[in-house]
This record gives structure tokens, C-alpha cells and sequence, in this order.
């Protein structure tokens, strides 16, 4: 049985991706930190990773860029997953009675009209949305409230008081799944990450990207990081349509070697959806 | 006399930055937020506020990038200042009485070497170096040590007891000045943000990028975040040596609009080094 490690308590959306990305018939094991994640892949062979990479309203998740070039791993899989937050208390807690609501930072920044139309209300940050769920539960505090996915209803045996609290309802996430063995793809909905190091030369970015222009190549997201080390230098991650099991991507990733000291392709890999 | 505002305690890079770009006669306040600093930008016309934009090791603060745009503030200024932390103790704490050694988390993170090298030392988060400095000099605490810029030092009368304690040499934050007001530079040292939004579109920061590589405009930064409201599409953040006085920048601006709906310029401005 396959085993996934996220960050996370159990219902946080990482839980969440993996198993719509496999279905049933794996097995999930939360940890404290995205480091955590990327060691517990290390020490155990086999074992794959999901993490969050970007979101649509607050963007990449860099820390996580950097880690996945640091450990070398492959990215084998993607899975965008649209995030929705409801209201939540113990069973018997009365609205009325709610002083206090819980929730990760970023996530109470994601709900203020909500906190703007309901000013009695003090957001109180914690560090894990799926986590403050598990401790409203095991506290049963009746004067708290947690805002959370949907599925930690399930979990914790909470009741949703109420249903999509988030402001923008363009609220997605993409996961990727990452693991020490290389696993190319080559299927239709393939997509391939490279990263790249560019010294501080004119134009050359323009001409990395005409690699890619010339054979058509459709990029779908370009990331810049520092190059440690080397102030105002830089890496630069690209994501585009299509395997390197093809002879264009193939001869893309050469045209980039030839000339580029850094260039490392971190996988060809399936893209999914939730429906 | 010019105000500048900048987010810390006293005794911050931020602030050190102001007063290495104008000299002595401003005055500096801070405040607790980024957002704060773009606030009282805001309600208070001719302050200039300063916030750090991209760290040599960390990368970019993008929180800063968003607020930039939505506050449509204009750039006025660059600076980029060497970042040293030493350690510093109460008048009369001997070093082995430390048990404790506060600072920010980004500055712990900096540190590894040091705290590997002393394990009996218990790195503290909190909130701001700077502040953590002017909390040990008010408390009186002999129990414990702050890591924070030289500058501390003097302002709250502490003992430097180890210099230069950050993992990399190369460590370097640049800093912007921001105004409501346009002040367009035209001198040799200038440099130029535009930011601009692109669609979905196979081949399209390729064909913009090649709107500069046409009249080697030297780019030294691309950025991009989230276009919030459009999964998946993005605004891209472009620093380029050069001012929109001269006509090349101008020209290339001009060719942006003609291929793009979204297209700011943010400022030509002067850019200094701290030597």
C-alpha cells in the first residue's frame, strides 16, 4: 500500500490532495514542518511527499522550491485542488455563544469580509487550521469556533455552522507529489519543471526562453529564487506542457545546457484536477 | 526636514538603510507593519517610506510587491546594504550566563553555524530583532543575548560579545524608497519597475521579454505573483538598468501597452550602495 506524507493534522487540504490524487488504498501520515516531509522521503524508500507549491490568491510557496532542489527530488504527480472554508463549532455550541474563531493567518486573511460583517468575532491565529479543529474538539469548547475545510466536519465529529466564508472563490492550490526515484511521464497531460541558474548577463533570460519559443513549448508558470551565494543572481523555475520523453522537450533541455552552467529537470509528470 | 517611515524598532536595517540613502538630517519613525509604513504614506503626503524588497539569501519579500501595486505608491530611491549580526549581552552579563539568545526567525535561520557550534545556547523566536534588543536592555535580563544589526550597539547601550556571526558573507537586503508623489530620475545610476499582467497565452513573457532584448535594455530582476481574481495567469514585477527619460525605456514602455491590457511603471529611481 502506497504511503504519502504531508504537513499537517489530519484534514488540512494536503490530507485532502493526496487522496483524490490516489483514491483509496493508500496511506496518510501527517508531520509537523515541509522539512519534515522531505526527511521522512529521505529516510524511507518508497515513501512519496505531497506539498503545496502555489496558491492562486497568495502565490508560490518558495521555502518549498528551495527544498525541492536541495533534496534532488522527482516530481511525480499534480493535483490542483479548489480550497473552500467552513465555520465550524462542537456540537451544542449556540452561534451566539462563539467569542473567539481559529485559524491559520493566511487563512483568517482570506476571510475578512466575513470578520468585517461579524465584528463580535476575534480571529485568533494558530499555527494549523486542521489542527486548532482537532484541539476545539478535544477542549469541546463551546465559546470557539475554527474555520477549516470541509472534511474536518468528518474528522472531528464538528457541526458546520456555516458554508464558504472565504472571500474570493477563485481559491486554488496546486500539490506535487515528490520522490527520491526518478519517474518520467509521458502521457497527454504531461508537465515538466526544470531549474535553471543565470549569471548576470544581458539578455539572457530572453535567450533561455527563446529555447523554449522556438519549438513552441508552452510555459505555464516561471519562478525566480536567489542563487545562494551569489547576490542578484539567480534560479529560475519553469514549468511547461509536455514530457521530456519527447524529442522537442528533450532537445529544449540540451539547447539549455549548451548554454547554461546549472540546468536541472526535476521531472515529467501527470497533471489532475478535482472535478 | 524629511520624515521616513520605516517597519521595525529602532535600530533596524530599515532604518539604518534611510539613514545611509539621505544621511543625517531626516527624521525616522517606525511603525509596526508593512502595511503601517504604506498607511501613513498614505494619510501623510511628503513622508517617505522605505521597505526592504529582496534579501541576497531569502529572496523577495512579496508582501511588499502587492502592497507596491495596490497602493500605486511611485519608487523613488534603491539602496542595498550589507547585513552583519553580532551578538550582544546586557553591561555585566558574562557569557556563560546566557542561556537564552533571542531573535527573528529569519535571523536564527541565518545563524545555524553559530548555534551549532554553541548547543547550549536556546535560539528564541520573536517578532523583531531590533525590538528584542531594546526588550533585554529594559528588562535588565543577564540570562539571556539578542542577535541583531551593529547598529543596536549604541542606541540601547548593549555589549557586542561576538561579531559577524551569520552563516554567509554574501548577505545583502536592498531597500526602496516609496512616495505617493511621481519623482522621475534621470541620471546614470538608474534603474527602472515595471510591472505587467499576462494572459494565458503560449509564447506571451517571451515576446514581451523581447521588447527589451530588442534595444539591450539590461533587465536585472524578474518577479512574478499571482494576477489575484485569474488562477493561474500572473503579473510579472521587471527591474531594468535605465530611466523612461530616455527614449529606448520610453519606447519599450510604449511597445508593453501595445501588446499587453495591464502595464505600470512603478518609477525610475537612483540606486546606491552602502560602501
Amino acid at each position: 500500500m502506497k504511503k504519502v506524507i504531508y504537513q499537517g493534522a489530519r484534514g488540512c487540504f494536503s490530507e485532502l490532495a493526496a487522496q483524490k490524487y490516489f483514491g483509496t488504498g493508500i496511506k496518510v501520515y501527517g508531520v509537523k514542518s515541509f522539512e519534515d516531509v522531505f526527511e521522512t522521503v529521505w529516510q524511507n524508500h518508497g515513501v512519496i511527499g505531497i506539498i503545496p507549491i502555489e496558491n492562486s490568491l497568495s502565490g508560490s510557496i518558495h521555502r518549498n522550491y528551495d527544498l525541492l532542489l536541495a533534496y534532488r527530488y522527482w516530481i511525480i504527480g499534480e493535483i490542483k485542488l479548489k480550497i473552500t472554508y467552513n465555520l465550524f463549532t462542537n456540537n451544542g455550541a449556540r452561534p451566539a455563544m462563539i467569542k473567539e474563531i481559529w485559524s491559520h493567518p493566511a487563512t483568517l486573511d482570506q476571510c475578512r469580509t466575513f470578520f468585517n460583517a461579524n465584528p463580535r468575532y476575534e480571529p485568533i491565529a494558530v499555527y494549523d487550521s486542521a489542527g486548532a479543529a482537532k484541539l476545539l474538539r478535544e477542549k469541546r469548547k463551546k465559546n470557539a469556533a475554527v474555520i477549516a475545510g470541509p472534511q474536518v466536519e468528518k474528522i472531528y465529529g464538528l457541526r458546520t455552522i456555516e458554508k464558504g466564508i472565504e472571500d474570493s472563490p477563485e481559491n486554488y492550490t496546486r500539490f506535487l507529489l515528490v520522490n527520491r526515484k526518478k519517474n518520467i511521464y509521458g502521457g497527454e497531460a504531461a508537465k515538466t519543471t526544470v531549474v535553471f541558474g543565470v549569471q548576470n548577463e544581458p539578455g539572457i533570460l530572453f535567450r533561455c526562453l527563446s529555447i523554449f519559443a522556438l519549438r513552441n513549448i508552452d510555459l505555464t508558470k516561471l519562478e525566480s529564487r536567489p542563487n545562494v551565494g551569489r547576490p542578484w543572481e539567480y534560479l529560475f523555475y519553469i514549468d511547461f506542457k509536455g514530457s521530456i520523453k519527447e524529442e522537442r522537450c528533450q532537445r529544449a533541455l540540451e539547447d539549455l545546457n549548451e548554454n547554461l552552467a546549472f540546468v536541472r529537470c526535476l521531472g515529467s509528470y501527470e497533471t489532475r484536477e478535482d472535478k
